[in-house]
């Protein structure tokens, strides 16, 4: 239940803050049908649509619906289980040798260290391991980057729309200033865009770009601790110096527990430390 | 067909928006004769433009139109085909060396890949292959950045020229407050050249630059492969390493696609590898 | 009592911010009452505290509070203090070898310090210790800005959800415009949510923004200099280099007075120079 | 003739941009007499004139005229005529030796050309001749940024000063509403002001900030062809390989020309490339 | 006199854009008493003063004064001046070997050119110096950066607590519509908080963080050449190549009149040049 609600921060994120303004707006006894305006609805939305796909190109729209739904149910990396694996990785290669990897990568499940694994089982060589590991993070980088790109975009274009769409209003109503009566729901009306085009801008937009970011910084950082381990294991490092390194990665909080945790497991490497 | 629409991406989404903000208009009762406002369009295209060329000189400016065509026209790079070519030079340079590439010359279609090779046949240090390819990419990136750059300034400067227009155009009303019943036309016809600037900037300029910014990233990238391939190539790395390595600029889901299709041709590959 | 004033510096300026704008309001003639706007606060506090939760996830967000406390009650890092200590340990390390630092380990307070230090009595390689810690720093670094990220993004969305709010305001205003009498009032009204969102963005979430950088900015550079006097003592420079080198990192005025202050302690670092 | 408009780019923008304006206003039926405001122009430039000249001290003001010329009259650098000489004098060093360049420096009318070829006869060690000719390009690009630095500051200043221009106006309005036959034209006052601030900001300042920070580009890119090229000439390089390297600065349209008029000059150097 | 002007700059700019405003508006006929408000006032200095010790701590605050003083009478650095002090002490270094400096060190008036001939002078490692006076440099660098912050954060903060005073002036106004007679003079005070924060960030703070930062970059230029100059001393450099080295850090102008100004002391140069 509680890693439910992790997971679905940003769902619940969104909600609240929605909830909030439609809430405010009743209390002020606005009913939610005023702001159903269709020519607002169609600014926005067609507007957004139509300048984020020119900026972003027809490819990285097509990858927007499978972002939303990694941005709802997105775990947080487990940093810590990573780190022991990768110690426990070291502490078999130093006692049984590299090759004695090779039976465990079937039980690897994350891709990118079962290859970097594979790469050093190989025997490639450690600077090629590191370029070729290197360039897979930037690549993902890269991709990650691009995928951000039409939810930054849209939060920037949304309130733009919002204020095309208010000023078409106004224009229309400044030529018909002989109704007075009319007057009123006519601004009000116009004003209706401004406020879906900053809504839709700080309430979904902006949110899930910030978010897409934030898990893609987690995710290379995870993959930069594996690809160090990696290099660690390679150059056969004592398991506890690997550990010690790999834990700057974790907050110290964090590791405090780590140190508890594998207080078991922790003699055969400090045996072998001292057999180093 | 459907590569079409791909190509199209900049087109189709520019006139989404525009049709969208039309239609929207229209809905409210604007008639599309009242945007037609010809001190406005004065200000936004002649201020536009003027400042434009202040900013980014003469040459900057010629290339423009052929900006537009690239922009509505470009094709995504097929960095997979790429891949494939370069893993299979890899794969001929490694079994009849390297001069044996010197009769596929003429078949190479892009003038970077093929001007690399010509380099690499005619013995040229590695170091200095990677320079002069490296150098030749950094210009090409420059020629890219200075290329956007109208767009970008346009995109900057439209905006205010509207306010200055609707400030002009206000200027005036407050002047003659004597007749009121002119007033909101008067005050309506300001905000037209808001409008005018607000959307030319966001519905063609920005969006404009941005793709651009994004065709110029792409084939940056797919130069950047290139560049690794070559220097693998020469460096007579396994063919099988060399896929690797460029696989990292391949998405995760066109890896495994490339990896099947590449079925058949990886039989040598792996003979290679095995004789190494 | 002033080192007290020190540390509250932020809780002291918000308070003087606060009150300064809650005074000016009363002279105005304005009762603090109506600033208690319901509508206003559910737009403020729920909107912007959904967006930012959406935008950096629940374990950012669970470390709000202890990040309240910490600013509030920092001590600024006393850098003349551990460079003295880190010289009297290139002392000690030059007179009495590396090992006999291994008894003084227990009474280091810091944890870093005592962490490096360690390395360095271990016999750790000074190219592994170096990026052990830097890695250590690095790491810190990346939790400081995460920690700020929930305030800074409070204080971008805080002041756009106020406008979102007055527009919502207005919207209702507009509809309604047959009671003239309650106009004012309620315009009024409306101008209260821009009030709350940019006052609160303004006097709580970005100052204290800038503050926990300011304080992770001056945390990092006494582990920058922590590092560069560990990789000195381990290289066994001259304790009046490391000195020199170190007093780079204090400002000119407080080197004085340092030089001043360990006029006594300076005499066997200087005959150990001369024996060097 | 041709030539003349390409360097009048910036006069002849900044002409029609100011001339649009002018034109959309007496359109409007504004008298241009109206927008000469006494107070408005105190402002707009007194204000920006002081707060840019304590912004960036006596010594980059008096550097201003100059600059102004500059922007005005700029020639872009005749980077094929360079990348020729540099290449005809690569022949040169190559068949006669680096000793036989001494002859022709004072042919080379570009001091930055001529000192690198002094050092390079001079025999100075190929690292200080890159250090000394970087730290030059270096300095240059310093001494340009800072001479675009005060058209960027007043190009950021003189649309605050315009807004304060016009709210002192609008204060001085509604202190006296009393007289509403007057507000009109008064508030009209208030806002040339803004139009001022805005206009000079975006119709002068600005661009020249930019053209000159485009001219600075192009000038850099000229000097740091030529850096490559000394070095390559000092180092022995075969002038094919020279030109190729150096090629990558030119537009690929540019090169295709550039090698059908080298056509003749051609011959040795390919001669050349065959005896090394 | 003349150079009492260039220290003043900054004084007679803010004196000159604050005369322009006042002027202004006396011009337009509103009395200086009109804008003493206390509210207003309070506010804008209340306000942004305890939300900048907010935002920076006490310290920085405390720099404050220290800091007004040193951009209303800072002298541009005699750049000039110490490079022929460095040229003639490696033309010394040169003749008489780097001990014969020692007898020069109490001559030297900079602490910055005396420590880093100590250090020459002391035989200290060519590497450490570098490192020991680039740890110097980027420290001074850190210690402006932080320098300046008080005044760019109070120029941030200024305007947007002039904005919360005039939406609280208007807060006020509007619930009090029925007395219409003060409206005008009542919403004129709102604006006067505005005026305030945006006078006081444009005419005051920025321009003075400006200003630091310009003298900030002229002091790190001026270091960066004495640290080349002392490099190049500590190698044994011929004079006439430092020379031309630091050179770069001149502008054109400024070298030709150097080389004339220096024509009688370049003989001993130019023999010792030969003599190498």
């Amino acid at each position: 239940m509680y890693a439910e609600l992790m997971k679905a921060a940003t769902a619940i994120g969104i909600g609240v803050a929605f909830f909030s303004l439609l809430l405010s707006a009743m209390m002020d006894g606005t009913s939610p049908a005023a702001f159903i305006n269709i020519p607002a609805l169609m600014i926005i939305m067609g507007g957004t649509a139509g300048v984020t796909l020119a900026s972003v190109g027809m490819q990285a729209m097509k990858r927007v619906p499978s972002l939303y739904k990694l941005v709802i149910s997105a775990e947080p990396p487990d940093t810590r289980a990573q780190l022991d694996q990768l110690v426990s990785l070291a502490d078999k290669a130093r006692r049984e040798g590299l090759l004695a990897l090779d039976a465990i990568l079937p039980e690897i499940e994350d891709d990118f260290t079962r290859t970097a694994l594979q790469l050093v089982v190989d025997g490639t060589d450690p600077e090629m391991v590191h370029m070729i590991l290197q360039a897979e993070i930037d690549g993902m980088a890269a991709r990650h980057e691009a995928g951000a790109s039409p939810f930054e975009k849209a939060g920037g274009f949304a309130p733009t729309m919002g204020i095309i769409g208010t000023v078409l209003g106004l224009v229309h109503v400044l030529q018909n200033l002989a109704a007075p009566s009319t007057l009123g729901p006519s601004i009000s009306a116009a004003f209706i865009a401004t406020l879906m085009g900053v809504g839709a801008a700080n309430v979904v937009f902006l949110p899930i770009a910030n978010r897409l970011k934030a898990i893609s910084a987690e995710e290379i950082e995870l993959r930069v601790m594996t690809l160090e381990g990696i290099l660690s294991i390679q150059a056969g490092d004592n398991p506890r110096l690997v550990a010690e390194k790999l834990m700057s990665f974790l907050p110290p909080a964090a590791r405090a527990e780590e140190e508890n945790g594998a207080g078991a497991p922790a003699a055969p490497v400090s045996i072998d430390a001292k057999a180093a």
